[in-house]
């Protein structure tokens, strides 16, 4: 029996990410159901690329901040990168499309629809 | 100034279900996002009518069950009604599909296609 080499160990700023084949449906639907990450999801969706973390003013704490940022990257729903000092966001359109095609857009469809009829964004 | 009539008391065995109106996206996604509740309505999706409480054989406590059961009927996703003795369950496709079109499907094919990768139902 033999065991493997252990992993290198992370750099600090290194932050961890479930790969694919951890993804589960009902953590990204989780992730999603909360009315700011929704949104920090919408405008990823609309931005398609990567945007600080700094972009985002939501009202809440920092703490409260960084614990949806979290939540959302902890599901598989974006990835956080640094570069330079800052933390930048991108959505993982791309991994989730092939793990559940069509689901992120109709979600971002059905958040549209909502914003219209409830007179918001 | 007048003040409407009371609405007639409810009888305890009506159960309050919000109207099409007061259906939040995010409340559904929530009600989806637990395992045991995402069963629940592949159940009901795959059977197409209702199915009373008692058909359902959730590896929890009878009161754990029945929280995960109000909670899909605060949130839209299902309809509960009883009918003698029973309390029977549907879901509220066609309210969601006016709502969020495709998105409860989406949801389903992916719950689907997850089971299937991971070997389970």
């Amino acid at each position: 029996m033999t065991t493997a080499a252990p992993a290198p160990a992370p750099s600090g700023r290194d932050l961890p990410h479930p790969p694919c084949e951890e993804i589960r449906l009902e953590s990204v639907l989780h992730a999603l159901s909360d009315p700011m990450r929704l949104q920090v999801v919408r405008e990823l969706a609309a931005d398609g690329g990567e945007l600080s973390c700094s972009h985002f003013v939501l009202p809440v704490t920092k703490s409260t901040t960084t614990h949806h940022f979290r939540v959302l990257r902890e599901s598989g729903v974006i990835r956080q990168v640094y570069r330079g000092t800052a933390k930048m966001n991108g959505l993982r359109a791309d991994d989730l499309e092939a793990l559940f095609p069509g689901l992120l857009g109709r979600v971002l469809e059905a958040a549209a629809r909502q914003s219209d009829r409830l007179g918001g964004r």
